[in-house]
């Protein structure tokens, strides 16, 4: 489907061919449940652990989706994007399953861990200076060069499409939900669970949770167009990154509302789900616990599905360690 | 069941007593598995995550079948125990649930947060010195004035007979299992792992893990009698206990080998299944995973079930992290 200005939009119908398309290649992750965290907020919270997904976060989904859904011929040329964060993991993952090459351009100040991470799933990093007109032309040489398909992190279709399927296993496992929330940095899970939601069930209410200090995605949803911050600063260092034009049709089309939560607020969750449900999850997926909690009277008495959007931390570096 | 020396020996029909008197206030954990921990080890490696379980380990399992197995009337008076670890938790949960008191003694020096965890679950403190003597003597006084029923965190047959709930599940969960492996402390849980094995599957081999630097049951084994080691130091704190005459019995009597593992290889191990299976374990429960990776000719090509025993950490020290 195209809108207006010929923007690809994707449809339920591509989220179910995702997902036929992806299964081989991901897991059905566990819901889990915590009495202690729904008698501390009032409803009733079930938890999606994509922290537990293959490579450690939903963003294997779209990338499997892009990648396999690709031409022999053009997959032969493999896939390149440009993330130093869990979609680098994710396309290198399933580059690898397919047996194709995924070229990943970082800049060369990037932690050594991450970049032997991506490594490690076979991609084949190349650096470029941290600025955003040496990515920009170091990539453009890489793609002119190999010929690869360009995945980007959430601004596409096929991503979209398949971060959807998250949103459709939740509604398989999970009956009666009465809202959904997940973090919001791109907007490409949020857009997915849009895509998803507003097909099957419409009524479920969508919110998408951002931290305090990198809230584009919220000023945008008030403001009615897309703001992007230059370069925030938060622990949740995965939504970092601003809304893009599709997403933020689905952001503007079904988000509910987009609540927020402070610095403090969201390394209290992190640490709380890792001390009472005893899960590894990143700072950017305590978000949605984070508003819960601060926002008692929103979700009071709901049933309402937390998308743990993953579990990649570095362990030694905790935020709530000091030094 | 009696032995010669009048010790009560629990039975496989203790074990299915028990899980039908236990399963309203426990929950059925679920079994992970890890692509990497696979290749890493040549082996299937099949996690029983009791960190998942209510009050984060297994030993809420024993703990409520010693509370639910109680008379009305003995169950009046409450039930008590000295322990500042798991079992301290479990036996106040337990209790808690059928709103009876639960007595625990420790001694005043125990860390202040283990205080607040047992006082979080409904359970009385008692303090003693940091002493054997006093414990005992503090304790005595304690029966004696409220007659609670003393529940031994492991040389107890309602205990066994509970732990062996965990391996019955285990053996519905995953088929045709070839080996299990459980750390080894008291041996509460190796006990009734041996018990419901022997009954159900005893082709199945049972082996235990201990850290090096406190192999007293190792050692025990291969002598033939119980060792009792003085105050063991290791990283896994819920492994320094001794075995006592019922774990004994069945230790000697079904387990296959008891194999050891550094204090290296069981923080390694630890922090492995943090960051690849994303999921919060007790340095205790990785001894079994660093033995794995430590032996790869005893487990090779089995399908091994691995009994992650809890998931109750300082998150604040945490022992990969220097100072």
């Amino acid at each position: 489907m195209k809108d207006d200005a010929g923007m690809q939009i994707p449809t339920y119908d591509d989220v179910i061919a995702a997902h036929e398309r992806i299964r081989p290649h991901i897991h059905r992750t566990p819901v889990l449940t915590s009495t202690y965290l729904d008698e501390r907020s009032g409803a009733q919270l079930f938890f999606k652990c994509e922290n537990f997904q293959k490579a450690g976060a939903f963003k294997v989904r779209g990338a499997c989706n892009a990648v396999f859904g690709l031409s022999d011929e053009m997959a032969a040329k493999g896939v390149a994007t440009h993330s130093s964060g869990n979609h680098a993991l994710s396309l290198a993952y399933a580059a690898g399953r397919r047996g194709i090459p995924c070229h990943v351009v970082m800049p060369r100040t990037a932690p050594e861990a991450k970049k032997a991470a991506v490594r490690g799933y076979g991609g084949e990093i190349t650096e470029c200076e941290p600025s955003t007109s040496s990515r920009e032309a170091v990539f453009a040489e890489l793609q002119a060069r190999t010929g690869a398909e360009f995945v980007h992190p959430y601004n596409d279709p096929r991503v979209i499409a398949g971060q959807g399927t998250c949103a459709r296993e939740l509604l398989e496992q999970v009956e009666g939900l009465d809202a959904v929330i997940a973090p919001i940095g791109g907007g490409g899970m949020v857009s997915g669970t849009c895509l998803t939601l507003s097909a099957l069930a419409p009524h479920v209410e969508i919110y998408a949770a951002e931290p305090a200090q990198a809230d584009d995605a919220c000023r945008s949803l008030r403001a009615g167009r897309i703001i992007a911050d230059d370069a925030p600063q938060t622990v949740a260092d995965g939504l970092k990154v601003p809304l893009k034009e599709l997403t933020w049709h689905f952001v503007r089309t079904h988000v509910t509302d987009i609540l927020t939560a402070s610095e403090a607020e969201i390394i209290d969750a992190m640490k709380l789900t890792w001390q009472r449900m005893k899960i590894v999850m990143e700072p950017s997926c305590a978000v949605p616990l984070a508003t819960i909690l601060k926002h008692p009277d929103v979700f009071a008495g709901k049933r309402v599905g937390v998308i743990v959007t993953g579990g990649n931390v570095d362990l030694d570096r905790l935020p709530w360690m000091k030094g």
